[in-house]
């Protein structure tokens, strides 16, 4: 593990691989792991990219991907496929970008699908940020299928979201619900050759020039990504996102917020690993669970008496208040 | 809301519509209400529907809720779509249906989004099911777009699942995961006048037939749902499924472990807040939050450390083991 850790910051690919396996797999070891190479990390910069399947996210993002490496900047990209026990996507686009970029050293492009065991994906994509992160790299590309949830996801982990769109044809873009018009600090409106792509660019605009901020205007931009147009743009408006970032002070306040929620992730995850240990037996949990099947007694208020019976230390004890 | 409970328990659909809105607004009455409505459910059967979008879900559901209609039983329809920030499907598919059914007293039919709050979804539905249960609804029907987590999130909830799919043209099916296998009571191949049909249902029968298992084995039924055949055959599964469960003590035994999740973290609940009411002041949670950020300090440590000073009451005091 040690030996690992060592090889990730002298730049091993394998490592780096390996320890993303071992995240993934909620490794035993992983709390050490992720402990070692904490202090290695918080100087990539991560961006996230979401869309709808088929908007031309994977293709966008290789796009990018070499504008950035124009720029020698070392790059990391994370796949996270929520929907893949439907449609295989993730591994798919991997494999296919692998083999592109697979002799650049400086680039790291990984998938992060469900595999079976559904869930705690977030997580997992958190922690392979950190490992990446640590393994040098300057910029780390999230790309994930738009699904509800996984936005907040996303959200919550990058420092720039751009949200990919295609144009709404002849319909209007109505159907983007005000959850996406929050997330996004850049739009992209990809495929703008097709029909519709001025309306939906105006539409967007409009939409954006009626919320009255001082804050960020997210650029809406077009691009064809299959024939590479725009993308100096688009890498343009996340430099241009990210300096305001850092100037403003906002990156540092998010960078601290997500610090604070996920330390208090961990401290619930620890609290409900020792409640359940000490109260499955004492409160003898199945006889309540089988009142309630009987509708003899709620879940609320029995959730309540539960919760009166593990008493914390502080209440009674010589810490209270 | 007294009245509203008793208008709910008399029929009243009205109450019904006001008292899902109460629970999907995380309206601060909602844990009274739930309270009150539970002794009245536990006797509707609940039925997940989910699939890919495109599948044809939504036609499909339509008509086995005809089928259902047939054999006089009282159906609730809960379509939740967790794409909706951007398809805005679930929103649409409901009015469609709604003109349908709007004069039939026993139909009752509600879409939930994400409606821009995002998150939560899968707690609201529980609690929407819990209305419409005891609202007198024998058959509660989910509809659900299928991506990853809120598959899980259906079979926890539903006593059985059907998953669609559609053909796979000329490929395989090796794109459905081992997640879909596992949560399928009855896999239903939709559109099955496309190309490819025959192959896709030989090909699932085969990948079924590898797990052995003296448990169900779940039936691959084709449907053209736009021309309503093969719904009595997939109505038929349905109901021998059913008597499978509740013969078999599995459905006595699902609802005892849904019992015990949903009692689980409702206690989670109640003790975080509390919790986090007590230590934020206590430990300074900010200034920990600070040094992680320098880096001084990983979240990992530290969550033990804060630990280590919530401490439980029986721990030390005279409740302790």
């Amino acid at each position: 593990m040690q030996q690992l850790v060592e090889d990730l910051l002298n730049g091993s690919k394998r490592a780096a691989a390996r320890l993303i396996s071992l995240v993934e797999n909620d490794d035993l070891q992983k709390i050490e792991l992720l402990k070692e190479i904490f202090p290695h990390t918080g100087r990539a910069y991560v961006v996230g990219v979401t869309g709808a399947p088929g908007s031309g996210k994977s293709s966008l993002v290789d796009c990018l991907l070499q504008q950035m490496r124009a720029d020698d900047l070392k790059i990391g990209v994370i796949g996270v496929d929520p929907t893949s026990p439907f449609s295989g996507g993730a591994i798919l686009g991997d494999r296919i970008r692998m083999q592109e970029h697979a002799l650049d050293q400086d680039v790291f492009i990984r998938s992060m699908g469900t595999r079976g065991s559904l869930g705690g994906l977030a997580r997992a994509t958190r922690e392979a940020i950190q490992v990446l992160d640590a393994f040098g790299k300057d910029i780390i590309l999230i790309e994930t299928v738009g699904v509800g949830q996984s936005e907040v996801d996303i959200v919550r982990t990058a420092d720039s979201t751009m949200v990919v769109l295609t144009p709404a044809g002849g319909d209007s873009v109505q159907t983007i619900k005000a959850g996406i018009m929050e997330i996004a600090d850049i739009f992209v409106i990809n495929k703008a050759d097709l029909p519709g792509s001025e309306k939906t660019i105006t539409e967007i605009n409009m939409m954006l020039d009626m919320k009255k901020s001082d804050k960020w205007r997210p650029p809406v931009l077009p691009t064809i990504s299959v024939r590479s147009e725009g993308i100096a743009e688009v890498w343009g408006a996340l430099k241009e996102h990210r300096s305001y970032m850092e100037k403003s002070g906002y990156l540092m306040e998010i960078r601290r917020q997500r610090v604070s929620r996920e330390l208090t992730e961990q401290v619930e995850y620890l609290v409900k690993s020792r409640i359940w240990e000490r109260v499955k037996e004492r409160f003898k949990l199945d006889s309540l669970v089988e009142k309630i099947v009987l509708r003899q007694k709620d879940p609320y208020s029995t959730a309540n008496e539960l919760l009166e019976q593990i008493k914390f230390y502080g209440e009674n004890g010589k810490e209270g208040d």
